[in-house]
């Protein structure tokens, strides 16, 4: 194939993407907010007509109980290898507003950067990933040289709620070798990443209760148990002094990193006292006999989200209250399940909880199950080589103490490993004011897209039936 | 004197008295509620013109930063004793409206009881107090035959803010043998009571701090300290395992109940079972080594009133909270006060709050200092035979584990005990829906404080200059 056919397309038609870019950046499809509903739909249409445009045979729009997802298929024979582009097409919300320099949702470029709610996350290396499978399909006579499919949800700012039912119900529609997705980054300016494990994540809500109404402490504080003083106590119990979570059999099963990965993880080191510097804290925290990286990295954790429970007005108000609230998250290694998790803090909750209160643990949507991939996936190791190439460097094999749901229903669903293949920026504002994504990386990004494809092609297509 | 004369007045004009308290419970004088100061402060006026019309020679309304002071001065001669009979005009706000069976501001009397916001709390005693000083002194030939003193606040109900600084201001004009205060209660429909010890109260806001933003959990709850975790460790160390609060010298100088009180509060023992049953509890709580009653009248304690931090909404949000808040107050004995527990608390939390965070403690308004009686005081005395006369039966000497600021403002600046002499009854809605004031012990009230004035007269006027 004559790569520098698709390479001088794409370099053609900079400007134009970069347009399109900026069309669709202008649409806030902020999917927790129900006022913008009809945002979300349009800017699914609005992805099904670039999919059609770059020449999809295919392109449907799947409802689900919220938003849409969308799902494009192009074949090019069953005997080429496929891959399944992951995306999502909505964003987070932008509030504070009055910190963006320029309106959120009015795209603007300074310095080489585009400004924009969705620029990074992510609808820039949305649009790369279809414009250099376009570019390529279009050098190749009219489609890519291996299968593509493409899934693109709506609803991955709220934690993915219906992408599992999607994929379950489209198994054999969505089958391929292999996902890459399009949500994730670069490690720097100039060295690329391959993101090798994701943590997953069970979350729930205690809802704790002393007496049947709220008292009068002077009458009552010195007698019957409150609620918020039992919540501490109870709340108190999920770590030791140390920062070790202390619920039974909470680490049990979990895979420890091995020295060769501890040693790998040292390579990205953080710098601990800059990173105190920068939150302004004395020290850091958590789990003894791991450095932070590989706390952040490949440890589980227990954190609390939020506490609320009696007065939280003005002043002064002498009641004894009755009930007391917290949220929990854990994010969970290989071998936890969201399940378990929680079935466990539900286990210590009733027997730690103090006497005199009840406490019932609820088990919150958005868990997600952890990944990490398999090191010698084909498609991970053809990344690393394209990505190489493209950047003149290897690419950091990064982990991420975050979570994507998508990674795990994948190897769930349709059991294979996702590849996070994106150009994101550390610090580009994902989730804050400001969000900002490189003009140059999105140019790029594209030819990632096309290169991927190609050398999948030329050195996967011999294997694969 | 014809006591003869003044029972009859009052007999007679028992409906008048109880138009006059309809008519008075009107008026919405909330004192928490800005949109009705208007309402507060012409409650001032009715008094102030109550006052006059029962023939008090001078009256004032002594304005504070916020709801004024009704001073009333009726003078008998310098060889008189003198009382001074406290109250408070403002009430409690109705919310919730809905469970109200008839509207809070529109008195409604079913089954001899009067059922309206500030009944029983206490424009109800207030009036009391009014009436029978009226009737005696009209029996008397136009002035009561010791001298009478009022001051009834408007600010009660949000904890007194302004009475220190106008007691402070008017010492001589304030200056009595003795206060007798209005606010309060019998110990049930048959038996009088008489308020021996109310405790003070001391409170504070902790505002704890980690990081200088909220963070991410997947990138930071590993690592860095949560300021929700580090709140509810730190809030679990303010009490031992057994119920002791564990700040150091918390229980300091303290005076411990006698083996003599400890049996008087046995005789009015409260039913722990049935309080378990009521308040739908499956155990008490509290300082071990005291009964529930003693821990209620005599142990000081620490009560968390309010905790908040983090997200509380709907479902899960990863953050990791840089801040974190508690409210706190602490009930006082005797031997404590308000600014050296709060003290107490801050040099704890100091000590205390775990590495990576900060926490300032603030203290916040509404600080009271405990009270005793002193039980040789010739007016609780008096008070003790009149009442065993009026019920028939001697006032069970109560404690209560509640705080009236004014008891300790007339301790602390005029030098005397507060009296407690009054008629509500335990369990009459005073801060809730549908209280209640029986008609019969409004109209037995005025009796009341009549006979009181008569007994002060012909026992304590001889020994006093």
């Amino acid at each position: 194939m004559a790569t520098t056919v698709w390479k001088t397309m794409l370099a053609e038609r900079a400007q134009q993407h970069l347009t399109e870019l900026i069309d669709l950046l202008r649409i806030p499809s902020v999917s927790t907010d129900p006022d913008r509903a009809a945002d979300v739909a349009k800017t699914a249409e609005v992805v099904r007509q670039r999919l059609l445009t770059a020449g999809v045979p295919k392109v449907d729009i799947v409802p689900t109980p919220l938003h849409p997802v969308v799902i494009g298929e192009w074949p090019a024979g069953d005997d080429k290898p496929t891959v399944l582009i992951y995306g999502h097409y909505d964003v987070q919300p932008e509030a504070p507003v009055e910190l963006w320099e320029t309106p959120a949702f009015e795209p603007t470029i300074r310095d080489g950067k585009i400004y924009a709610r969705g620029a990074s996350d992510m609808k820039g290396n949305l649009l790369t990933a279809i414009q250099g499978v376009e570019a390529i399909a279009e050098a190749n006579g009219g489609q890519p040289p291996i299968n593509v499919k493409f899934i693109f949800e709506g609803e991955e700012e709220i934690g993915s709620p219906n992408l599992r039912d999607v994929v379950r119900n489209n198994k054999e529609r969505l089958a391929a070798n292999a996902v890459l997705s399009a949500d994730g980054g670069q490690f720097d300016f100039d060295t690329p990443a391959l993101s090798i494990s994701l943590k997953g994540l069970g979350g729930c809500q205690i809802n704790l209760r002393t007496a049947n109404t709220d008292l009068h402490s002077g009458m009552f504080g010195a007698k019957v148990p409150n609620a918020v003083q039992s919540l501490v106590q109870l709340a108190a119990t999920f770590h030791d002094k140390d920062g070790r979570i202390a619920i039974e059999g909470f680490y049990d099963n979990i895979v420890d990193l091995t020295n060769d990965e501890r040693s790998e993880i040292a390579l990205v080191a953080e710098d601990d006292e800059a990173l105190k510097a920068k939150l302004g804290i004395d020290s850091l925290w958590g789990e003894p006999g791991w450095t932070a990286r590989e706390r952040e990295w490949g440890r589980p954790t227990l954190d609390m989200n939020g506490i609320w429970g009696g007065f939280q007005g003005e002043g002064i108000k002498t009641v004894t209250p009755s009930e007391a609230h917290l949220k929990i998250t854990c994010r969970l290694v290989p071998n936890q399940t969201p399940e378990d998790v929680v079935d466990r803090v539900r286990v210590h909750v009733d027997k730690h909880r103090p006497p005199g209160s009840t406490a019932e643990v609820v088990a919150l949507p958005g868990s997600a199950t952890p990944f990490a991939i398999d090191r010698d996936n084909p498609v991970h190791k053809a990344a690393e080589v394209v990505l190489t190439e493209l950047f003149g460097k290897a690419p950091v094999l990064a982990r991420s103490g975050g979570t994507i749901p998508a990674t795990g229903i994948f190897q769930d669903e349709l059991g294979i490993d996702t590849v996070n293949y994106a150009w994101a920026m550390p610090g580009s504002g994902a989730h804050a004011p400001n969000e900002w994504y490189r003009v140059e990386d999105f140019f790029r990004g594209r030819v990632g897209y096309a290169a991927l494809i190609e050398y999948l092609d030329e050195n996967l297509g011999k294997q694969s039936s």
